[in-house]
């Protein structure tokens, strides 16, 4: 029994976190902190691009260190990315001004960045603001930590769940920012969790990478993937667990389905926010042969212009979704599928079409639109989040540097 | 020597063709007829997208009875695709009433549809519009069947060239019809091309798929790939030249080297016309390993939504370039990666970047616009063409069927 709760990434017992404007925008906040009281575990999944941001570089070496960690440090409004050695240096400047101004050890930092890539950070206000951010660590803080991470978001994301994991109430929470390039097929964006739980690292590990791919790596907003994108879980033990330390616990089930279910519901506040958005569609694909062909379909009609325009414009566009499944790379039988949108059958097998062009329209005009696609070919399924492209998708990203 | 000349799908000698207004739109032209006196050799390439329209069924069913071909018919408006049984009787009834008004076998007919998906055709309109436009086929109708195969496009698409071949003259001329639904890795459109040259079926099948990979498939508009895509060349020996018969034959690789430029040029037009398109972008990917990985960090740039839009901003945006690069899958060295915009050095190795603004912004506020990306890997290299996102991109789209 997973339930909502109130707050983010300082929910689970022992977090603190802060968010200030350090002066790397012009206004907003653009600094967080997140801290853990006790040593804490870490897992991550971070970008598959060739390209590789410096801060991800960092947090790689950090973690075949040792899998402990005290705090993460965050920037946005620069992405420290194709900054080459002089960004690396940056970034381990900011790992150690971080545990200086902390008192932690400099190996259990993590770091991490996002923003405007090609430009070297202003690392005199990136240090000052640390050391003034540092102080600032509170149980209060995670909304101005979550707010300080965004960059051409909206809103803050962020989310928290309680679960009983043998009779002892655990928490985990986080937060995330999303908007553009974001893009499936990898941990797509930066997220930070934080967990009260006690949990062996690499079962950890095991659980992130699973929900990561069921949720974080089902959501497109522009088909783009960056240089930067991460996802950290951190595992500090006190809620007073005993560790979860096999999967054949039963905690870790329920600790696995909690996760998935904190970066499920970041995951789609990222599409919500995605860049020009104005809806929020949920792609099923069902009775596929396999989950990946099912996920693979769904990719291919969340990734397409065309479907994401027909749906901006309010248009049942049929054809374009199932020529989608078609250049996908999946097997099947055209003329087996079946699409609906809602609860609106609007092909049916043998490509019969036989719906009220009026009901369809009423069903393209809710903010948020589920579109189904049965394959008739098995009984796996695969579910993906995307949003509509709008006219304000262009006007954002034809003029992001300025 | 390949040399330009006026004309289109009727340049080559033997050829006529006519494009009249049928009804299946409401006002503009929507059907073609192209004839070739003599009996000629076909060859051609199709989508390689899994739902395939009734038309390529029919003519992919023709090619394999024999190569032989007289007449091409074209609808523009629908695209008999996911039109079922009824579609495919559709297609077969366009081949044989074309076959009956034009006095030609039926097995030497074949069908193109281009247009909305779903919808089956007007077909009383269509038998008559046939029987109106066959006895309309002159060799001055070469723009009346340019036009008659449009959807989107704002102008018609018409190429031919002249080549001396073994001291004959030979001419290719072609139309091709583009706009929406262009992507990468297939033939990408509908294009016609008619020749007088003799050539063996197997060498020019073996001449097409090599020139279409480097010009159909290399262009995008918008990633998408459609149901209906077709390249057909038709060679009827009408200038007297022996046939080529073999790749040793120079007069091959002259056939082959025409041909190719007649494809790129119509493929250019069709980049020219993408939708919404107020950009003409050429992608070079020079000192790559491969032909093949440099196509693909090509086509990766090409498909960017995000690269896209920073063009139509004219944003110097060189980051979103190697990121695109970056998930393209190829392996590199971003650190070893160069990239100029027309002759201006954007970034050069680790990272340097040392280009004036005020430059690049004159540069990318050309109409036409060529970036180069250099790997510093190898000596291969691929060119790429595609056109910026705009927002009328969307308006075209979010409304296309209304």
């Amino acid at each position: 029994m997973v339930k909502d709760i109130e707050g983010g990434v300082t929910a689970a017992q022992g977090f603190r976190a802060a968010g200030i404007h350090a002066g790397i925008k012009k206004k907003k906040k653009d600094l967080a902190i997140v801290v853990s009281d006790h040593p804490a575990v870490v897992a991550g999944v971070f970008t598959k691009n060739k390209v590789v941001a410096a801060p991800l570089v960092v947090d790689r070496m950090q973690m075949e260190k040792s899998p402990r960690v005290r705090a993460i440090v965050v920037n946005s409004g620069n992405a420290n990315a194709c900054t080459g050695e002089r960004g690396l240096q940056d970034a381990w400047q900011m790992v150690a001004s971080t545990a200086l101004a902390l008192g932690v050890p400099r190996d259990e930092v993590y770091v991490s960045s996002t923003g405007v890539i090609g430009q070297t950070l202003p690392m005199e206000n990136i240090i000052s603001g640390i050391t003034a951010a540092a102080p600032l660590v509170s149980r209060e803080g995670h909304a101005d930590a979550a707010e300080s991470i965004l960059t051409t978001d909206t809103f803050v994301k962020e989310v928290a769940v309680a679960v009983t994991l043998g009779g002892v109430d655990v928490v985990i929470g986080g937060m995330a920012k999303g908007s553009g390039m974001i893009a499936p097929n990898m941990a797509t964006m930066l997220a930070f969790i934080t967990t009260d739980a006690r949990i062996r690292p690499s079962l950890m590990q095991a659980a992130l990478r699973l929900a990561a791919d069921r949720s974080f790596n089902r959501i497109s907003v522009d088909g783009d993937m960056s240089t930067n994108d991460m996802v950290l879980v951190l595992a500090n033990g006190a809620s007073g667990i005993p560790e979860i330390a096999s999967t054949t616990d039963p905690s870790y089930d329920a600790f696995a389905t909690a996760l998935e279910h904190v970066l499920t519901r970041l995951s789609k506040m990222i599409v919500v926010d995605g860049e020009g958005a104005t809806k929020f569609v949920e792609i099923r694909i069902v009775e596929a042969s396999t989950e990946e062909a099912a996920a693979q379909a769904a990719r291919a009609i969340a990734n397409s212009n065309l479907v994401k325009t027909a749906i901006h414009g309010e248009d049942a566009n049929w054809g374009r979704i199932l020529a989608a499944v078609g250049y996908s790379g999946i097997e099947f039988d055209p003329a087996a599928t079946e699409i609906s949108f809602g609860s609106l059958p609007i092909l049916r097998r043998n490509y019969t079409v036989e719906f009220s062009e009026e009901e369809a329209k009423r069903v393209l005009s809710e903010k948020e639109i589920v579109i189904t696609v049965s394959l008739h070919q098995g009984s796996a399924s695969a579910t993906f989040w995307t949003c509509d492209l709008s006219q304000a998708y262009v006007d954002i990203n034809a003029n992001y540097r300025s």
